[in-house]
């Protein structure tokens, strides 16, 4: 679910995202199972892409956004039940791939518990190549952001 | 996530969590896969647990539900974006079994989009055995439903 | 993983399939959680499609089996590591559904574990409308059943 | 499943695990989602702790393995269906933690898809902190390996 209420930790994230820890989220050692962060990031990734057209505008193209890279550190362990904010935000817009950073802050413990990265490339499902980012979508990013991007 | 605001169509269910559809609870065909029904199942059970003492007490015990049988009715597909409610209700109390009714409603489409049962068992971990529902659990789901069950 | 070699307790299901119990199928309960059964149920009735032609014919006038139900009764914990069998046979055939029956086999216990159905209704996903099953598609499921479904 | 017989692409990797890319394994783009790159990954690195005895001598002393950050570059989609062996290999021992890193190769392309690395750390879950890695932990991994780690 976006959301507009933030945690101060989260502050320079553009778009916020939250979700309540299942209980099935949880694994044999009683906490959060490290797979599950990268669902969060998803659903992350997803609301970011529906905020700057990146969702939308591609699909009539078959272009779509594919992951190149993720990585997660894990700073703390999580528990259900918990309510999370998930923060995302683009770091780097390159030829044809986007860096977008997220920070996972847990409302149980008051603290920032795992942070990481996604690096997306722009795909093209027809030719199953990469191709440039459209102008336009790196306009939209920088109005989101409130920054302008380097072009590489 | 508890709430105390539901849908009409879920009035008569005591227990009712939401949750938010993750981009990628869906599979290959588009819709959300026929697992993930089972997750927001549990979910709910697992608050219901909460809410009538079922998850505290019988832990010191190593007392502990476990799942005797699970099914669910498909009735209309669900897609991301979409907020859902998942309502649970005790419909039948038996020696050492309990019945949870399930039912999800989608804030999109306005409608029950599935339902289902579990049947629970009182577990005891140590020796592996199911074991008779306690008269206190008996009252507290009673009080919680506001009726009261036969017993067996 | 489809198998011809198959434990004597699934002596009677025509398509039987097998799996890796992975580590992170299990829950804080340390045992398998209750979602993964349907995975592994999936899993066996892609082959079953697979096998009977289900899964090509019908994909070029964008038909597919669509789950109407499904249910399972879990007999036996399940935990990492173990090596299962998971049993299909086709039990009824509708007008429009189908019903496939499964059975999980642990080779850890040497005992079947889990068992259920899966209700599955023919579906085009173009009018959004279930449609009656093909004969031809009955045929092929006699042959892979070696009997004839009585036609509703 | 571990297996002895393995792909020369993973020669260098002394722990190889297989699995069979489940349908469900894929999401709405029709290829197998991100996430499940990383429950392959956890399975290989549980079957590496196993082998050399991270994963039952500490459990007496409440130690076991956490991830403090993983990371995965993903090279080629994945589809159903499609068969998987997954390398692991320790790369270094520092004071307190452990790098795995990973590879995936895809029997289908023949080719390797993906890779990664996975951070582990010995963790004290009774003191919840963080604690050196044993000689006798190390000297396992060195035979394993089959080469000498430095002492950080």
């Amino acid at each position: 679910m976006p959301t507009l209420d933030k945690p101060d930790a989260l502050a320079d994230y553009s778009v916020v995202t939250t979700v309540d820890v299942q209980w099935g989220d949880q694994d044999a050692f009683g906490h959060v199972n490290n797979v599950v962060y990268f669902r969060w990031f998803e659903s992350n990734r997803m609301e970011y892409a529906s905020r700057c057209g990146l969702a939308d505008a591609p699909r009539e193209a078959e272009l779509a956004p594919i992951l190149a890279r993720i990585s997660c550190n894990y700073r703390l362990q999580v528990r259900h039940p918990d309510f999370l904010y998930i923060g995302g935000r683009m770091t780097r817009i390159g030829t044809s791939s986007m860096t977008v950073q997220h920070a996972i802050y847990s409302q149980q413990q008051q603290k920032l518990v795992a942070d990481g990265e996604s690096v997306m490339v722009l795909f093209d499902y027809q030719t199953q190549q990469s191709c440039p980012v459209p102008t336009a979508l790196r306009r939209a990013v920088e109005v989101l952001e409130g920054c302008s991007f380097d072009v590489p």
